[in-house]
């Protein structure tokens, strides 16, 4: 086989096969297949796409192509969880806890964030004392142990994604749907979960600006997620607005705390028990509307709340930073951002939100940065609010000095004010399963 | 400038600026862009094309890229002819004496050949004792002396040229029209000369198979040099049959100067005397039908075999070889291919023809494989000809007797007889001028 008739099948339009997509990514892992022939492919999979058989074989190459989890040590269905990433989105944090109390072990993995905010991982490091590092023997230990663990991905986990990925940074192929389900859900099948659940962010402050656009790829990824043997539903859900109040690895931590303790802002409530309920349903706990029931009382319980005390306690953190916000890292400096003109808020741009995060140093730009665990912003108004002329917009959390002001401005700008009260589309927007798409 | 915004940009369609492609070509050749950047950019290009302006400036920065040659210490017009190549393609060795002897002084650089046959260079080195590796002094004194001189290409003309071809070749680019336009327009805009002629051939022999394309190629090429300001003409010639009779180094040495003595065969003269005619007018000696009769009056008289004779022994080569072909490299083995049917032959399968050449040892499937002079096929019968069963179609020349059964099967897979005598194509197809395009 010869990757130069590879290439041109693609180029072509034609759809690879098994054998071939596997013979570039086992090649191209080992370092036989050159960057430049991979850098190829890549551009004209860009132009030619794949179809759901290719899709689903390339991720399972990649999921094979490093270290793969196996988790049958750990006795009941394991379900997993991904985000595709937005501005304030902390679900995992409240999600796994409420899952885990309900009785579904929660073995996850998560990785570093890349822009706006940290990942999971970033926000769970800023609980004093918590370490994500564990080896496979105390990661299981911990999840037998409460119910549920969050460690660090390992470099190693679908070795060719880390490689691909790095190469589509640098080729413009990076915004290929085939090439962005195959790279998720490459690690999702090594991570070793039996069954997927994925929530697909759209508007200005996710990937997929558009919901046609967020729609295809979660049926891309509930595609690939069946064909490889793994259940898998998938959430579209608005990122046309921050979710919660809270941007920021620590003021996420404290926001996620406050709603496993019932008092979290409605949005992030309400779509972490219905993420909840789908990842109960995948570990068939029932109908939908049970599930959505076990997953409200485990959160008016307390239980989920516990069960997130015991993880951090397990994971070497200190759980009464979980009720105290003081014990978490704190930013020096505290600034309103006021509004300059009363009436409704209608938008806030999500993009350039999470700039303004970035700014105060609550993301990283390259892999290598450090995030500040204390910085980022609270919304002090959410669209849909009243909002009078000098009333704080939001609150900027920031050791850096010099950035308020550039935060400040990023945040005005991103503001848009209406006269009258405007609508609020529904959090969730679809839910895709391998039965179809369902819009609300 | 960044180069993945070069690559976005021409992804999704866009023209590039004379300061993007310089940055690119300028980069790429000092080896700071990476093979995998130039290799994403190139497929992009295949998909979305290139507007005259910039294949026009892209070639340009290309013919800068390396070693570029003064022609101005040679008196007079210089003009340089090129053929995009085909299956028993000599014109060179009998166009260039009859231009020189008509007075317009021929300095040319050809290159060695990949594929079916060898190059000009090739076919010239099967002349004993003839020298194709002299410097630029030594070059300009035998122009000045025998008035041409044909030489090996320096591998440092168009530096950016070498390196971007060795890359389309393993990533399934080399078929785009403004990337094969703007490879062998940039080593002819280096190569000094003051005027191009072109032959591109169209058919089952040539690289481009339908008129159309080629055409399109021509067009593309004749844009490329008056954008850079010389006047560049191309003529559009058949090569759904092979060129002459004879193919291979030395048969076509021979072919070649019988043609300048008045013994050549009917397409090879003709075609021959338009190109001439071509360079003269390029040359500015007059009207085309004036250009015309001076190359017919150059072949007449034997000046032009004369000249041929003044290069060969300048460049060290014995001239009696012209003369006398049995001084030119013999085949140990010489065997008929008969016709199985009588009737007219009807077509013959170029590419197969140029297969059966290199099986026999005329050409090279590897820039480092040597070619066997002696070695290739000539053709008793072409195209229109009526012939019996049992007549010879074809002699193989070669020392590889496990060859001969092959390239007998290829060249009996090639041919097509018929019941009738077969309409043949006029040879001259189309010329292209920035005037446009006028068929035949």
């Amino acid at each position: 086989m010869r990757m130069t008739d590879i290439i041109q099948k693609k180029r072509d339009g034609g759809a690879l096969s098994q054998e071939e997509i596997a013979f570039f990514i086992q090649g191209y892992t080992a370092g036989q297949i050159p960057d430049y022939q991979a850098a190829a492919l890549l551009m004209a999979i860009w132009y030619r796409g794949m179809d759901p058989a290719e899709t689903a074989w390339l991720t399972a190459c990649m999921a094979r192509s490093g270290e793969a989890v196996d988790l049958s040590a750990i006795p009941g269905v394991k379900v997993d969880k991904h985000s595709t990433g937005g501005v304030g989105d902390k679900t995992t944090l409240v999600v796994a806890p409420l899952v885990a109390a309900c009785g579904v072990p929660v073995a996850k993995m998560s990785g570093r964030g890349l822009g706006f905010t940290g990942g999971t991982i970033d926000k769970l490091e800023s609980i004093p004392g918590l370490r994500t590092d564990f080896d496979r023997e105390a990661f299981f230990a911990i999840v037998r142990q409460a119910g549920l663990a969050v460690i660090g991905q390992s470099g190693q986990l679908a070795a060719a994604d880390k490689k691909l990925y790095a190469l589509r940074d640098v080729t413009c192929t990076v915004d290929s749907l085939p090439l962005i389900a195959s790279s998720i859900m490459s690690k999702k099948l090594a991570a070793g979960a039996d069954a997927i659940v994925l929530d697909v962010k759209t508007g200005s402050g996710a990937f997929m600006k558009t919901l046609e656009d967020s729609i295809r790829l979660a049926r891309t990824m509930v595609e690939i997620g069946e064909h490889n043997g793994r259940p898998t539903a998938a959430l579209v859900t608005d990122m046309d607005r921050p979710l919660g109040r809270a941007v920021g690895n620590a003021l996420e931590v404290a926001e996620a705390a406050a709603t496993l303790r019932g008092c979290g802002p409605e949005d992030l409530t309400g779509l972490s028990l219905r993420l909840a309920a789908e990842m109960l349903g995948a570990a068939g706990r029932g109908r939908p509307a049970d599930c959505l029931a076990a997953a409200r009382r485990a959160l008016e319980s307390g239980e989920g709340f516990a069960r997130l005390s015991r993880m951090v306690q397990a994971q070497g953190g200190d759980p009464r930073a979980l009720e105290d916000p003081a014990r978490l890292p704190q930013a020096a400096l505290v600034r309103p951002v006021d509004s300059p003109q009363s009436g409704w808020l209608a938008h806030l741009d999500t993009a350039a939100c999470g700039r303004a995060a970035m700014v105060l140093g609550a993301g990283r730009e390259r892999k290598e940065d450090p995030v500040d665990p204390a910085a980022g912003l609270v919304f002090c108004k959410k669209p849909g609010d009243r909002v009078e002329a000098g009333e704080p917009l939001a609150l900027l959390y920031t050791n850096r000095p010099q950035a308020v002001e550039e935060a400040g401005a990023l945040l005005l700008g991103a503001a848009a004010f209406a006269s009258q009260p405007p609508a609020q589309p529904p959090l969730v927007l679809a839910r895709v399963t391998k039965e179809g798409v369902e819009r609300f």
